[in-house]
């Protein structure tokens, strides 16, 4: 199909979808450093993280080896029912932006849970399904991860148990519903249901909760209740593993007409999109059978990996988690109150550190009222109303258009659009107010987290 | 590809997708009767309606015998930015219910506007730029058609007022916002911006308006300032041949398979998503070429064709519009205060309303703590998280695919899923909750309104 005309949608048919999921780690020279326990700073054993996650999901999470990973039927068929998503080329936006570069986005909104969660969401609740647990524990921030998880766990008929930072239970109460209606039972973080909760709260009475305050949460509740484990949406390597059906897809769909892109970009808060979207191209490079450009693009009031250090850290607040080795701010970190986009962990997925450590991969941060604007832009032109999260990737996708305006160059840019933005109204709101502002944390403001970081060698 | 297994996805790609909408009026024996002028009681001349509307949409509105308008290239681009829409092989429903019946709904809620609303709004638009006009006002009650309004004119670059109906206004500001991203300016209706908008709030202080009303304003608006126009989402003729995009695709997709429907069901409130999934099989049925059940679907607290009377009626509160022939419960009827599922509108399309009377579509009721039932269990089996209108549909096909499981037979079910729920989680929030209650108006209730009719023979 190399010299037809490419469509606004390439599409793919069922036979043409992944049936593995590709583990980048086996092409990894440097492979991300192993997990710490939080007590004796050893490498985590399986049996020590089955505590805590599905068997299955440990394998896959310490298996650095092992190049693919078959999808079990029964996710493959709840693929189906939303997969393949679309792979867009942009062709409005090209045209508005009066730019020679061809623009692609994979647009993984098009599901109810409003973005690219639920393709770890279904695997994670399979897995817990198939050990035979009652139900699982998970955390969620905006509640793009609640939202597929519950969505999940409803389809196989899983318990699901939801902390949500009390700020965003407050804020958002339509997500909430929309989790209710998928039968999870959602709680506002940090709670009393938790000693870590208890012990938050007493210490910091009035807090709004954090991501890492509801994980540490999560993650109690799971390792004490009979018949439960805990998940997680982001950052693990078994989260990457799954999001690699994204970058599967992309590239199946750029091959059949003979596509080849010179830079993919993505958001990135823990990294599971944009390590699932370059994956299988990052595989390439690593082979050296390609070369490609990879952008991280994340919020400049939240910049782990701009400005954070490539060390061992807690992965959350409560500090009862492994340490990871990361790009982080330090796990008290949170960002500034008036930050909306999104994009809020303060640590970065091993697999896309190590990388980025590498010279592998590039990062950059944007502003968020910049953000907005792309966003705006982008609704206007291509119709879909992004979420701010995915509008990061937007603003860089822009950029880089318009830099091949400048020079002339015809390169091939493809972005990831990681859902859509209907919860995020609130935002918006604020945005054509012109009530946003941007917010870039001083050096000695983050001194502050960044001095505190567990000591390991 | 008959004896192929059906996927769970029926794909088009480009080059199958419809090239010309179809009139179904050009088929039927009995035409809808004649828009009438309200001053003269005669049928409304082409000049007359001109003042309203662009003038290819009112050629559109009074042709009754052209069988095909072809869609021009402009919008044809568009809609291939979010069509063909999906339509799905409900397998997991199908194994949930235990039926041997088959299910299938073709989904419109993959676009931003989040219904099939868009796909009239673009051809509008399109109509109105081509006539070189500056803008166009219209009403919107929920929001759905108001955003698919300010999409298609943001694409167009064309201004977009928007009446929304007072209480919406308020219960939802998320839609408001979202009209505002891509451009339009919203107003709460009744205003004090029209003549007729005054006369109103006069009347009936503390009024939080209703759809009727909202017309009125937004035609008023239209006819008094200079190079506007005035678009509708529903009811019209128009409307229902550009949503003839909806049926034209189904069918494709479903002969592709050599798929025949035994019963098509569709939510009616104007009849813009029920009358363009049928019209083309309903052409066949009307040219004696294949017969098919068509079931509308209404909300038995604003049941038109149910308990409506097949009259003259007025459009709008204000009467200022022309006089429509359909089933109708009278033009300053509203809904009960506790009716949260949409479809609100008093009247019919006057092609529905003409169908239904000759006896060839059946039409029932529904109450909306039976919709959000289904609602419910739709968006825990299938995923998709539905918008209550389109939740009526769902209940009459899970209760149809219900009798198969009785009799044994394997009948072929095919339903309009119009849009998605995201902004109706006040509506879900309630039904969780045991907040919301069934409220079926008495005869005499309908009696006061019906009463008031205007005797025209």
């Amino acid at each position: 199909m190399k010299n037809e005309k490419i469509p606004y949608n390439i599409y793919l048919n069922e036979a043409e979808m992944p049936t593995a999921w590709y583990n980048l780690r086996a092409d990894m020279k440097n492979k991300p450093a192993p997990l710490l326990n939080p007590a004796t700073h050893l490498p985590v054993t399986e049996n020590e993280l089955s505590n805590i996650f599905c068997e299955e999901l440990v394998k896959q999470e310490l298996d650095c080896d092992t190049p693919y990973f078959e999808i079990p039927e029964e996710i493959r068929n709840f693929y189906k029912m939303y997969r393949p998503s679309p792979l867009v080329r942009a062709y409005c936006l090209e045209k508005k932006l009066d730019t020679p570069a061809h623009i692609y986005y994979k647009f993984e909104g098009n599901n109810t849970s409003g973005s690219h969660k639920l393709n770890s969401a279904i695997a994670q609740a399979y897995y817990a399904k198939k050990q035979g647990l009652k139900g699982v524990t998970t955390e969620t921030g905006a509640g793009q991860w609640g939202t597929a998880l519950s969505m999940a766990c409803s389809y196989f008929d899983l318990e699901c148990k939801v902390f949500m930072v009390k700020c965003s239970y407050e804020q958002k109460p339509f997500r909430r519903e929309v989790m209710r209606t998928y039968g999870a039972s959602v709680t506002p973080s940090p709670s009393t249901e938790t000693e870590v909760g208890k012990k938050i709260l007493k210490e910091h009475p009035g807090t709004t909760g954090s991501l890492g305050c509801a994980i540490s949460e999560a993650v109690e509740k799971a390792v004490t209740s009979e018949g439960y484990r805990y998940v997680l949406g982001s950052v693990l390597n078994q989260v990457l593993l799954h999001q690699t059906v994204i970058g599967l897809e992309t590239k199946t769909a750029l091959d059949k007409y003979g596509i080849k892109p010179d830079i993919i970009i993505g958001c990135a808060g823990g990294g599971s999109n944009l390590g699932g979207l370059i994956a299988p191209f990052m595989g390439e490079k690593l082979r050296g059978e390609a070369d490609y450009r990879f952008i991280a693009v994340e919020p400049a009031s939240c910049p782990s990996l701009t400005r954070g250090v490539f060390a061992y850290d807690f992965c959350d607040t409560g500090k009862v988690c492994p340490l990871a080795k990361m790009y982080t701010l330090g796990c008290d970190f949170i960002p500034s109150a008036n930050h909306a986009g999104g994009l809020r962990y303060h640590g970065m997925s091993s697999i896309l550190s190590q990388l980025y450590h590498d010279g592998l991969m590039e990062a950059v941060s944007v502003a968020q009222t910049n953000v907005f604007d792309a966003a705006e832009q982008f609704a206007r032109i291509e119709g879909i109303l992004p979420a701010p999260e995915s509008s990061h990737a937007i603003r860089v996708a822009i950029d880089e258009a318009l830099k091949c305006k400048e020079t002339g160059e015809e390169k091939t840019i493809v972005f990831g659009l990681t859902g859509t933005g209907y919860f995020d109204m609130v935002a918006y709101e604020k945005y054509h107010n012109k009530e946003m502002s941007d917010y870039i944390p001083t050096d000695d403001e983050l001194k502050v987290y960044l001095d505190k970081l567990p000591s390991i060698d």
